[in-house]
């Protein structure tokens, strides 16, 4: 299975910012255990601050990979336009969270883009990437 | 008249998105329509799925062309910032949408931008941009 | 193609009512220019300040032509009714608005009636109505 | 008993408007039916689509008939008039309703007039009526 | 001066509909009254359970008196179409209430078409009619 | 036919419990008359305070009965579980109240479970079962 | 009759204070004017910016005047305390405004004390005071 | 590892219910798959429709297990309760949904108890299960 | 006097549950206390997590003893079901809270059971329920 | 131990205002009661209209006495600077009202203040501030 | 320039009150440091925790000052009062707040006197006095 | 100091774009002005119509710069994700405004970012910059 790893706004500083929340384990660290983990996937990795930016790599994917993994971070509870994205698109989307946003701020706990996507994995720190390829492995498994 | 078609996220997927709501002809093939029915006037075309760009864009043309017809998408319910640049700058701008915003989901209903635009139009499919370019027209000869 | 332009209450006024918002025309000269702007057509007028005389009209003229221009002016905000009668015909219904709504108090911003027609044109002062017609004609060449 | 069945706007298309939603069976049919199935009570009938008008028939019944069945239909939601009406005339009035409001849009959820009324029977199709007549039967022996 | 009083829905039954909140005089006692305590004014009287019909009223009178005190009564609440009609003639029009309004039910304590009233006159009983037309004389002299 | 009425919180305690509200006659005397009325019928009879047991019974009898009565009482504006079992059975179910809810505490105005229901009979007193057997009656002869 | 005039917060002002809305009249000017309208009446005046100061004097005149005719202003928005008060005397008090309150930002138009009066007078400029007057009158000649 | 599977009210119907939401697999069949997924770990279940017996097994295994993977399916979005049971032991529990929940009504969109758990598994069908243990190991090992 | 003291959900816990919030005494031990304070009283005892239960228990209850200090925890929140058992009878039941749930989340803030009771006493730990006793001694005595 | 009952507005026409819900005791008399009951403390009785003095006498005693039994009576739904008061100074302050304020309006059963305070007692008429004061004492104890 | 520094309830207390959000220092000697900064302008400094007196001193000052700088703390967030004040005299005041009161209770973020002031200045402890002139100092250099 | 002054969208058509409310000086002009007042600070100036960029700037300078005056223009109200960019990084920043945001359309009144920032400076021009940097320098030397 080929995957993106897709990454929103301010997570190109994990590891380094609000450790409490997010860890200090930074994303690319991360991302080579997670190519560790699944040998045998094509794992790609992107990162914006810019919601357009991430709505142009979800267009550009649609034809050629399995899966995105989909962390819209803030964009999650404001952007309509990354929601019609996923919408716009074939491909299964799974939306996932390091923190769990119940647990913080009252305009966190509203997801704009969750409706589109197939589901949703939040709370488990980084491990929430691994379940969320765990996910989209199966799925393809029962198509 | 010059006049600028300024589409909105997503919008480059026309055609091949949700068809049952947006249709299946791509814009690019409309475009060429429009411009047969409108002989006399260059039209002009831009998208962005860059919320700042399409700032951009409406801040270039303030001076060079005579209205644009806009068609925010997913933008029109989010952005405050669109909807400043429309008032930041003297052309008249019409808002179009492809589908009857008010038949979908309740967060489409309510519009940012309108308040900042000359007028509205939804529901005509493709449609909605030529008589976007009707309304300017009459809009030119009144002044 | 035979069109009825349906107007709600006040609109008897239009000319003398608050010019600032609705212009200084009355309705009965500018629908002597419609009739010469469409040469073709048979259009209808129908004003009426009750709602319900609305719906008869709506009902009375279902079988007999091929679509409505409506502006309903203050029943759009209010009228279950009205939007549950053009449900209840199969005609393409218009709602136009001479105003653009979303520049005036809050309480006009939402439509009751919008999700039942085809869609909306609003904004661009008598001119609104002649958009409509526009509309319905392409919708008929469509079918 | 003397009874009278009060419909309100756009139940003159029962048959012909939104078959999914309210059957295909016409009024005038049905209250043959009725008329039939309580053959020792006096049935009247009226409809209107003007709000006004269905106030004026309640006043005008208010002290020759023993109860109302009334369908306000789109009023319902909307009419603060008709709820005064009902507050303003000793007879007992049943609301019915032919399809179950809760399965629809969330505007037809909440009733004005409910609170005004004896009681609500809704969801059952054209026996709603039949319910509201026998309701309206024991609450008269009831007396 | 000339001053239309202009009773909307259910004031038909004045006198005889829940006494303990509007009394038991109805309303032809009480215009007699009326006119014996203003001897030099011409006072007219209409009533209507009809939205549209009050209306038609304002717009009629509008070039031929000198203003109008006005109990809409059940459409205060909910009347747009009549807060318009105030709003497009030029005569003073004053909302009067028998009832407190705000000792009620909530639903009530909202007016509609106060803002578009010169002012506002409510919970006096029949007295609030009198009221109506001190404060238009004053208005009257005032100019 | 075999019918289950089913009877929710606090409902054990009818003729005892707040009378001007619910009647001074309990429950198993008016299931007495209910069996008098309906002789051909098998009408059962289950009452709970716990919100599961409601939920148990439903599952319990969705093979076995031909349709269900249900006064869910204060669960009504609360449950989305009942609301959930009544989705997840086939059988067909209709919601009673004793009393007008819309004339109680506005939290009563809204069921959470009438979505899931056939339809709703209110504010007729213990008549209300007698209505909703009735109404059963049609669904299963319409079948 | 004997009448307190209680003014609340900045009323002290009025004359020199946003004139378009309040008028350039003072009322210690208007206060004579008064008297001289109403010679037969004992009329006493107060006015504090400090609302518990506002409560005294309603508790002070409980038994010793035979009406208030207050103006709360910016305290009629904000205070249950005054609400209080009024409700506990068992004077009648007429709530008046120099400004139809309802013509002004939203946060206005919802009063606080008004259930607690006898009735509302507002819009009218200093001719409120003068109405407020005549209805004590009245409500004192009805007894 | 000892883990409990704990399913709330109308799980039981799994593989009967609303197939197009929740498939047609029922759950005994799954668990036995989800033991042979996971051969060293002790799985346990436990599934009710009754709310406080829920809480009594999160009381009763929070010495002797090492974690919840708990579908609490309708008391998600209702039961403080549950909510508070969760905080009260110190195990972790990861809430999961089979159907994504933001597809769904949006009373459903809101968890009460999402606040509470380690962490949130939505939309994957039976699956989510398994997700969820996958999270419980991967937790366990941290530690 | 016989008083019931009456514990709703995870009250079980008290003493090894959250002890920042909730204190680290059990309640029985607190109860043997309390029996001390209150030698001449008959006091009893019962906790449950099930809703239904202590409905039931309220019921049981409602000939035999003198009152009940209600701690209804979570349920406090939710259930209507528990607010009409109160209504239901006869008993004075007073509803306390060991916590000052005002300064807790604010979907605590909110009880839907105060209104049945007779008053509320929170935030004295456990000394809220030798409040609650002290409080129904009184009223005893005021009979 | 040395206590201060500081009573809000209004609460020095105790026994004249407002009977049926209040009582007919006035404060004094009662206050001579508290001290015979108390005969060991020091108890001082304070009472203002004036939400500042209120605010004043907090600050004052700050350092001198062991505790406040408040009743902030209206102020307790609206002020904001009492809550900060309260907050300001290290004293123990009790919340008490002489009716249950949740049987009364709804913006009755909001407070402001009690999230400052150590808790509340309410619905107990006079008894509530003898309760107030016990409170006061276990909590010195407990110290 | 001559200034009055303002101050509402409770700052009276500074330095001894919350420190962790207000600091250590007592205003009295902030407001001699202040002198010295500032050593050509004439600065006095008014605090009272009487909401009518804080407008009682902005209306003395109106002619005599050039300007007020304004903390009204709690009365920031309730009080139409003072806004009024501001908007009835000339003078330019300025809103300072100690503490950033976005990152307090959600009550505190919504400011009624804002929209009167010239503008807002909040969040930079004691410093904000400090900026509030320097600011009345550019706005009088700009006249 | 190194402080960056950081402008959002729309701001570069400053002194061109709705004088009447931002004035007619451009920013580079004020910009060197600025330069001139604190000759001694190393200033920088960025502006972008793009969001992400806004972000990318703030994450750049956080190292090499010692604070930020930030006007986020109309991402104040919609951007979650440049408040979560100023929580990630150590770097004081200053949120500014031209205007009053408070006396304009009710949208601008909530910002998203201030509870991430030290605090607030807004309505005094192109002055408020200035005072952002005052601020900044004092918060400097408080270090």
């Amino acid at each position: 299975m080929r995957i993106l790893i897709l990454n929103g706004p301010n997570l190109n500083l994990l590891g380094t910012r609000e450790k409490t929340i997010y860890g200090s384990e930074n994303f690319d660290q991360y991302f080579e255990e997670l190519k560790l983990i699944f040998p045998d996937f094509t794992l790609e990795y992107f990162q914006s601050n810019i919601e357009g930016e991430i709505i142009n790599k979800i267009h550009e994917v649609r034809m050629s990979l399995d899966g995105i993994v989909l962390n819209a971070a803030a964009y999650t509870h404001t952007s309509v336009a990354i929601r019609d994205a996923i919408s716009a698109v074939d491909l299964p989307i799974i939306e996932v969270h390091i923190s769990n946003v119940h647990k913080r701020e009252a305009f966190r706990h509203a997801s704009i883009i969750s409706a589109s996507c197939v589901g949703v994995i939040a709370g488990f720190g980084l491990d929430s990437y691994r379940l969320g390829i765990e996910a989209l492995t199966k799925l393809n498994k029962s198509k």
